[in-house]
């Protein structure tokens, strides 16, 4: 039905957290000042073509074993930079200051969720080491453009997230169990979801799990930890990613003294393209 | 003329540093012991099927700069393991001693290279970080395999490898050039080079160059700066790939007070299989 006045004129879907029916359409730039004069919302389809990326700042102190965990858990914390201690900025987007410019925060005390304010500019700390890690958005362009439905972007929700029983292998402090996103999947789309996503193993790569949640430890997808319930049609196969929420459960069960994260599904929108990431 | 009597039966060629016609087809654990008891010896086309890796150790002081270093330049230094302070072992191969069980090792001070022993015991302290790096050679395999011609293999030589005109991005105290090795490609086996290097990322993935060394800053691909200078066919391009001496380059720009690396082309032979690096 490509092209039928159906399809071509329908007009796009207002978004979570804004009014505005074209701020899918917004240069990573122009979100992120939307964003840093107060919006907020899940960021899935925005920007599309450019890479998304999880926050996770650390106190200098702790920042060597997050770099090792995310070393050692290359699936669920690819990183794709770290910034000096106590720099807001990125090589990932000019400009770009981290500490207001995505649309949700969240700050943990010894492994606590104390705020989830729209900037950090308040608790912000010179020794402040920032990890930018990539997100499973980046790779729902390459599967929108092999064919895979999206169902969360199609319902207008927050993708899927579950804490599984798989444990991270841990460094020094850090440990804690692999997050997950999920995506339901037609079978006959599923080669092309594991195929586009493995090229891209700088946003998470192939998936991690297909099919049986319990085999993940998740007993009801319907009661995500993070995120929104996804609803699935009859034949879709849960599909099931390593994602950049699994240092924010790090942090929970390893009670750093202080961290600052994004909130789930409300990502940091770079300038890098998602093709810098793609291997072949 | 596959199967013909004469590639059949075909002998295996002599390697250097060792008498033994089979060494080649040690498993690697069976190579190690032999490393362990002081044979020495370029390891391309060892233990086939078997990833090969760079190391390095520095003091910890100096661990979190130089694992920023790896991350901040992927395609050089892509991390496989990093082991915890004063340990000599690795997941990466049950049993083995990173003291004693690579083929030659280099000690530095300052910068300068100082001892190039078969073990390094008398040389190791408690708060030394050691390093995995992918190797090259771990793909070389993926390259036999797809038809691609070795020419080094062939004529029992070390790799080429060339420090560049192309610095690395720097991270924290350490800076320095990026090194490449060097294989002549034939013209008709560039597509499956670059194809089947750039799905294994983790083993330095597709080149960074092909073509004039002169745009790498290399005047003579006869006098590399590592290895052996390795002869060209007629009609071979020069493929260039960034290569795991790049930390070593960094010790020799950055001085850190002491380090301890493998002798280019005389590598650790892991365990790990070359396909778990595979992206796809």
């Amino acid at each position: 039905m490509t092209g039928s006045p159906s399809t071509r004129h329908r007009p796009t879907r207002r978004l979570p957290g804004t009014a505005d029916e074209h701020a899918h359409a917004w240069s990573p730039a122009e979100a992120r000042s939307r964003f840093r004069a107060g919006l907020s919302g899940p960021t899935a389809g925005w920007a599309p073509g450019h890479t998304q990326a999880n926050l996770i700042s650390v106190p200098a102190d702790w920042a060597y074993d997050m770099l090792l965990f995310c070393q050692r858990n290359p699936k669920a914390c690819p990183v794709l930079d770290v910034t000096d201690a106590g720099s807001p900025a990125t090589v990932l987007a000019e400009g770009a200051d981290l500490r207001t410019d995505l649309p949700r925060y969240r700050v943990w005390e010894h492994g606590e969720l104390v705020e989830e304010p729209t900037d950090v500019v308040a608790h912000w700390r010179k020794d402040l080491v920032s990890f930018l890690i990539g997100c499973s958005f980046t790779f729902e362009g390459a599967l929108v453009g092999a064919g895979v439905p999206m169902r969360h972007i199609e319902q207008g929700r927050n993708v899927s997230m579950y804490v599984t029983n798989r444990q991270c292998r841990p460094a020094g402090r850090l440990r804690g169990p692999m997050v997950v996103s999920m995506r339901p999947v037609p079978p006959e789309h599923l080669p092309a979801a594991i195929r586009e996503t493995s090229l891209l193993p700088a946003v998470h790569g192939s998936p991690v799990y297909c099919g049986d949640p319990g085999a993940l430890g998740i007993e009801d997808l319907g009661r995500p930890d993070f995120g929104d319930p996804v609803d699935m049609e009859p034949d879709d196969i849960p599909v099931f990613w390593a994602c950049g929420v699994t240092p924010q459960a790090a942090v929970m069960a390893s009670r750093p003294p202080f961290a600052i994260t994004h909130a789930p599904g409300q990502m940091f929108l770079t300038d890098a393209r998602d093709e810098q990431y793609r291997v072949a």
